[in-house]
């Protein structure tokens, strides 16, 4: 009998969502828990476990579903674990792929967010019939996922794909949360938007909207705003950060030679405000042979449901490898 | 009846050597032409396809070969031509797999030196067993190919994989021949060392054993020399220069994290002189999930036939395609 869905799981660090997933990409079933509230794994375990049979039962049984996917900060592919992330309750190594297979009885797969989002682009997204294509999400920090001749890019460890932290400024860099100076994140993030604009506001004078606010509090949304009302030093930020932005894609462009480079995440809604000069410094920089021919795209999945699909979109890759 | 042998054609600017290779990487039959003799492309294919005729009659017919490999410089799998070459005596897009391939009834595929380079590690090299590495060539130039999955990356259009073209120095970069300024190719190939030499010389007053020599005409030989010889300067041009290539492979493992990087052509025979300070920037450089974990080795095959047996392991690749 065909199994009509997949199921995916998008865990943050305050909430994890999951749901029932057609072909198509549309979510049918879907439900929620809190991540933050279970210090232990076993206790998360259980409770997700009690949510996923709940849009199960809704979708007819385990038997509608052909696998289930799973997108977490620090996910390992090859290993099914989530590995020292920061930003969850759970210390040390995690094997949740196994831990949640064994208690639904699906098989398990499970990568980082970033790769999710790939997948999930290439499953139902602007990048359907791509081969090569990099997704850039642009968050609280910088992610990638690398799809290349079909596939994702998992590396010799299952950890390849942090572009985030690549070196974009080897002298007077600014700190990372990596330990290291001078990555892509520290800048192009929307903490990095955040930081770009402190850093404006103290070393110049010029008048801006940006002035009336607290710089300490300062967002890239805050930012945004500005720059949307014509505020020259907010729209100079986003031209800073797309730059940045631009001459470091030329490099990814040198490496595999994307047909379509695929912005994902809050900052990317910023439109052309950061897509203008992204493209501008992209070009500018780019080896010959390799220029006008890479797309700039944004993700068009609706971002409440993105990391869901993403992750779900692993769900459909289980059930090819099964079948080889 | 079985096919044992493939062919090789490396094509340089001065000689195109070909070469009879069995399934072990012995090369039993060679020859070669001098590229820069033919003007026209067709006097050239044509003095080539005697030229294999002789070593095609010598291995026992072209029945014993599966196919033809061609390395050379700007060669582009997908189109199997040679694109803008600056080095060859012909101009604009010559589609040379098609022009051999009709004069010499044997199918062949054609790529850069780089990426040939690359599968002749995989096929009879130290990456014997890796899916996923990058060879660097350090030659007059630096030149890449990058395999993920067991597969090499061509990227959308063929040209994946310039990774003497990234920019390692976004301010006060040297100008590359590629018209840009900053590419790794500007500091880390034989003319980069020269190019460090020649810098140091002019801008420092310690002594040398370089200082004997016309700056002009100093070679990353003269460096390599003096450097085994204690000269102080000549080793730090070796640390320089090696530091911003373990700079560079950094950033490299964050894209695709490779089991291994392996240095290739007439740079990589300085040994450790190199790789010491390559190794110590890399692991310095690079963000904790991947340290010493990425090993660097240097390419075992003999130079004199590498680039023969890297273009001949190609044409094992045609064979399995049409057997699909």
């Amino acid at each position: 009998m065909e199994k009509p869905y997949v199921l995916g799981i998008d865990i943050g660090g305050t909430n994890t969502v999951f749901g029932v997933v057609d072909a198509r990409g549309t979510i049918l079933y879907s439900g929620s828990i809190k991540t933050g509230k279970y210090e232990e794994i076993n206790d998360y375990v259980a409770a997700l476990a009690e949510g996923l049979q709940g849009v199960i039962a809704q979708a007819g049984g385990k038997d509608k579903i052909k696998g289930i996917g799973v997108g977490a900060p620090n996910g390992n592919y090859f290993s099914g674990c989530i590995e020292f992330a920061p930003n969850l309750p759970w210390k040390g190594t995690i094997p949740l792929a196994e831990l949640i297979s064994e208690k639904v009885g699906i098989p398990v797969a499970l990568t980082n967010d970033a790769n999710a989002a790939a997948i999930g682009e290439m499953t139902y997204g602007v990048a359907r019939g791509m081969k090569d294509f990099i997704v850039i999400t642009l968050g609280t920090g910088v992610g990638s996922g690398i799809v290349i001749g079909g596939n994702l890019v998992y590396g010799h460890d299952g950890f390849a794909g942090e572009l985030g932290h690549v070196i974009v400024r080897r002298e007077h860099g600014r700190l990372c949360g990596c330990g290291r100076y001078g990555c892509l994140e520290t800048y192009a993030s929307a903490t990095g938007v955040a930081r770009t604009a402190r850093e404006l506001l103290i070393n110049r004078t010029d008048e801006s909207l940006l002035r009336s606010l607290n710089p300490d509090e300062i967002t890239s949304k805050d930012v945004f705003d500005a720059a949307q009302k014509g505020d020259q030093l907010s729209l100079e930020i986003f031209n800073i950060t797309g730059k940045i932005l631009g001459e470091a894609f030329a490099d990814f462009v040198a490496f595999s030679s994307p047909e379509a480079i695929i912005l994902f995440g809050g900052l990317a809604k910023s439109g052309d405000l950061l897509m203008k000069p992204i493209k501008e410094a992209m070009e500018k920089n780019m080896l010959k042979v390799f220029q006008g021919k890479t797309k700039l795209l944004f993700s068009q999945l609706k971002e409440s449901d993105a990391a869901v699909l993403g992750a779900s979109a692993l769900g459909w890759e289980i059930k090819e490898a099964v079948e080889i």
